[in-house]
Parts: C-alpha cells; sequence; structure tokens
C-alpha cells in the first residue's frame, strides 16, 4: 500500500453537479493498481492575499501539504472566459507561495478537462501548462483528456457515463503514473 | 462634465503597498481632459460559485455595473505563475456571469502590468487578451504598459516616480480614449 | 463598385485539394453585396531573411501591397503543430517588414481554421491573435470560424458543402464588413 | 566519446550575424564535458509542402535524422511578430512530419531565446512550448535563457561577450544533461 503512487487531485467547478468534478470521481475510480488517488476539495480556499502568508489559513496548508506528500498530481478543470477559472487560479497562486514554498516544485502532473461544448477546455489547458513552467512541474503530454460535449457523458448523478472517455482517463492516468516512475521519486 | 469619457479602473494586487495599485493612481492623475477615471477595489468580491449567479452578492453587482456605465475599461495586473493572478480573474468571471450579462460586451479595453523583474508581467497581459476574446471586448494595441522593475519606479508612498513610466501610463490613456471615440459609445 | 469593402483573403495550405483553402473560396461566394474579396496564393512567397528586405521579391512587394490596398483582410489556416504553419507564418513575417513598414497597420482582420479533427484549428487562431497585437491589427472577435472534422464538410472539388459552416462564413464575413465600417477606411 | 550526451542545436536568423545564432556558438563552447552540441544550420530547408512528404528533400531528412540521433534538442529562437519565426516553425513543421515520423518524439528539448529590446524573445519561448505538447517533447523548465538587449550583448564578431548570459546559457545546458539523463536514453 504505502508503495502505491500517490495522485492528488483537485479542481472541478464549485457548481451543484460539476462535470469536471465528475472526471475527479471517474479518475478516482479508473486509477491504475499501483497508485491511489485522493480528492481534495478547493472549495474551502480563501482569495489570496500576500499580506496573510505568514498565518497561511489552515485549509490552505492541508492543500499544499497535500500536493507536496504526493507523488503525481491530477488538475481537473472547466473553461470560464477562454482560461482557468479565477477560483482554480487563485487556490494554484497559494501553492506557489511564499516563494521558497512552491508546492508544485519538482512535480509530474497531468490535467483533464470538460465544456459543454465543442472544445473541451483546452483553451483553459494550455494557460495552465503555461503556469506549470513557472512552477517548474513536469507536465505529461499524452493523452490530452478534453472533454466536449461533457453534458452528455456525465449522469445526473454525476458518473461520466461515456465509454471513450472513460478510457481515456485511464490511459491518461498509467501515462502519469508511467511519467512519474520514469522522473523518479524524489 | 457628463460629455467625458468614462473610465472603469480596477485590478491591482491586493499586497499593501501594491505596486500595480499604484499604477491605477497614475493613471488617474494622468488621464486625458475629455475623459474620467474612477478606481474600483475588487478586494470584496467573493469566490465566484455558478450557484449564486441568480443572488448575485452586492458587491459583485456594483462591479459589473460599474464596468458597464463606463465608456471604456482599465486594468491593472500583476503576474502571478506566468499568469493572471486568480483574485483578478476571479473579478473576470463574475464580470461575464450569468451568459447572458456579459459586463464587458463591446468595451474598449487597456492593460497595464508590472513585476519586480525583467517581464513586467508581459506573460499576464496575453492571458488577459485571450480572455476578452470570448468576452467581445475591444482591446487597444499600442502602447503596451509592461513596467519592468516596477520595485525601482514605485515611492514607498506608492506613487510612481519614474517619468518614462508616467508618459507610457500617458500615452495609453490617450490611445484608449481615441480608441473609444472611433468605436462610437454605445 | 469603388466603393465596396476589399477584403484582401490568404493562408490555405500548400496541399492539393487544401480544406482551409476551401474555405477562402466559400469566403468569396458568401462575400456580403456591399463587398469583395480577392485570394492571393501565398504559395510563391519564398523563406524570409531580413538581409533581402532592401530588394524585396516582387511576390512578396505583391502580397504586401494587396494587404495595404485592402479595407480588410481574411485569414484562413490549418493548424500544423499547435500552431500557425511555418509558410503562412512567414508570409506574416515579410508583411511585417521592415520595421516601418508594416503592411498590417491599423487593419480589420478576421480568421477562419479548421482541421480534421474535433479542435478546428483553434489553437492556431490565439497564436495568430497574439501576432496581431504586435502588428496592430483590429481582430474581429465573433463570430469564431473553426471548422471540426472538415474533411467531412468540403468535397472532392473542393466546395464547403456543410450548411452551418457555410452560414457561419456568411455571418463572419458580415461581421468583418460591420466593424470595417465602425473602424472607418483610412 | 562515444557516451556522451548528443545535442542536436538548430535555429537562429538568417541575419548575417544573427544574435541567436551567436547564442548557439556560445553552447558549443559550453557545453558541459560529459555532452557535445551540434548546430545546423536550417538556412537549407524548403518551404513545407504536404505534396512533397513522400519525397523529402535531402536537407530535410538530415535536419530529422540529426533530430532523431540525438539524445536531446536546442533551439535558439529570436522573435518575430510576438510568435517564433516563420523559417523557423517551417522546419519544425517538417520535422513533424509524415504524422508517423515526429523527429522530436519523447526527446529532451531546451530553448534560447534573445532580441533587441526589453523581452529577449519570451513571447516566441511560450508558442514554442504549446508546439512541443503536439510534438510530445519534453523540455526543461529552467533556467529560461531569454536575453534582453542581446545588441549589446555579443561582440560584432559573433561572441557573446556578456558574462551573466554565458553562465545563464552553460547552467542550462546543465539543466539539459541533467534532464535527458534522469529521463533515460531511448
Amino acid at each position: 500500500m504505502g508503495n502505491k503512487i500517490r495522485i492528488f487531485g483537485f479542481g472541478g467547478s464549485f457548481r451543484k453537479g460539476s462535470y469536471t468534478k465528475a472526471l475527479l470521481h471517474a479518475a478516482k475510480e479508473l486509477v491504475p493498481e499501483d497508485a491511489e488517488l485522493e480528492i481534495f476539495d478547493i472549495g474551502g480556499i480563501p482569495l489570496f492575499n500576500q499580506d496573510l502568508e505568514k498565518n497561511m489559513p489552515a485549509e490552505v496548508r492541508r492543500f499544499k501539504d497535500g500536493i507536496k506528500a504526493a507523488d503525481a498530481v491530477l488538475i481537473s478543470t472547466p473553461e470560464y472566459n477562454y482560461s482557468v477559472p479565477g477560483f482554480l487560479k487563485n487556490a494554484i497562486d497559494w501553492a506557489s507561495r511564499p516563494y521558497n514554498d512552491n508546492s508544485f516544485e519538482d512535480k509530474p502532473v497531468a490535467v483533464m478537462s470538460g465544456s459543454g461544448g465543442t472544445f473541451g477546455g483546452s483553451r483553459a489547458q494550455y494557460h495552465l501548462r503555461q503556469m506549470m513552467v513557472f512552477l517548474n512541474a513536469h507536465m505529461i503530454n499524452k493523452p490530452e483528456v478534453i472533454v466536449t460535449f461533457i453534458n452528455e457523458k456525465v449522469s445526473p448523478e454525476g458518473v461520466v457515463t461515456d465509454q471513450k472517455t472513460r478510457e481515456k482517463i485511464k490511459e491518461m492516468l498509467e501515462a502519469l503514473v508511467s511519467w512519474t516512475n520514469r522522473l523518479g521519486r524524489r
């Protein structure tokens, strides 16, 4: 058990019945045998304020510690206004601070996105990738999990029912585990 | 008076002595005679939650109404993790919602950024520009106000002391007013 | 006739039966009555070399003059490696040079893209938009013509047969003409 | 000797006295002892044409073989119109084709850029990074070699004279070699 690759997952939207939260829950079911996925709810993370860095809120501390203790990170993002939602960017901003305590340092990272329309949140993914250059995380390139028409692929109960989407998520998790092993756990 | 071009400015960081707030205050001093600049503090805007759209918080309502009543918008942004800070993206997300109440629709927009290092927040500006495509705002292209080594250009009292920076801000405001007139007030 | 809005169109791929050339030809059919579209084939434009700027090849001169004489510009682009193809970027590089002879200066611009897969070349469009900031062109935001599964929407003879795509192209041309009128011809 | 990490470098501009070619030459001097750098001149690579893929020009073949035989790749790029120059994107397009012969597949990659102004070509670097996602190359994140005011840092003979720039290039090469070893040679 202790030897399993630990993946720390977060993201999703704050909406009830969030589709991108459903992607995280599907990932939890589909995680390879030699790995485990913990899902963290970022709903309790307050707005970033640099003046509070020295008295970091407990929920932020938990978030940062979760990322740091993990072997790999999985982010699930909707797309708001052709980019990452503010609430998710806000959590990432906390994770990066203070400057000498970047939780993402050297972490293997994968990303999933989804949207109701044709594009599946891909624009948000490339913005996220640029953030990860600064954070010195190492993202897998393939497969890209970009779920178009996600409203047709998730049940009212929040279960990802589309088989192709499930297979793609599984393939992505396998790639993330393989990438994590290749980079070596630190 | 009533015929002046009304510019609605926001952004800055939440930090005490924020440099990008100093840029907004410099802009207020440097605004052309035929225009006026109102600065809005986004510090009171809560995290976006789609479930609250129908009972929009009063501060969000004020923010949205301010943008809509203005002839043009000025955004001042620091760069966090090679992109727009979460708190600023969060305010933009509110402004865009609900889908039939996009406050930025057809607005002329200009952006300023600054950072302590060599790059002056330019990476955040291009992410912001991509957001504005979705929001159907019309951004000026030039001059780009990208303030490098901003810590050397703002006094401890929050005054932009660097003459070249002040001139560039003035030039940008003139371009924004001219662009607003060219597009025609709606 | 001479009062029609003149649109200068180019792009497409060099492939026989290029889909993005088909988009340009559809645009020529669908152009509004008060406008006309000239299609320019960039196949004869050589690789850019700054040392040749002073003796600009005739074909480059024709390209630059075509853009400058037009009231608006329409670019059709495939997506190569998640960006604008090299051959198209190369033509844009020529158009931008020398530094005091930027053909795109103050031009209204629209872009169309297409690809065989799910994404329709959208990634190339956002890179193109960043180039246009430098070039001080003014791009329309909407509608975005991003043609997914383009191979199913163009006949072997190079005719765009998909009705929704044709309508979107028409709508985009109307938006470009309206934007050009709004900005005022220079 | 045969055990050295082989780095394949290319890019630069076609201009006589190209500054970004000077960066490649500095890299050749500064390469770590356990590595070697071959510089390839992409000046002979013609414009990409998909119809010629089956009869690939000899110079393109040499370029693709050079990348494939190498353990790592180093790209030096100027910035044209806020992106990668067309001639460099064109070479990358050839390297990616045909679809089942992507020369960059699984390669460790580093990038350097430079410009005469304040920004040092950073905008081109982020566009290049997006291309490398599609190409499934693995880029180092740090250090970023972004040479501002490059004209003051290169002698008329094409030698990088600025000590800080030389140190940064050295540091980047060490990071690339270390990253290549970490990923394991294939």
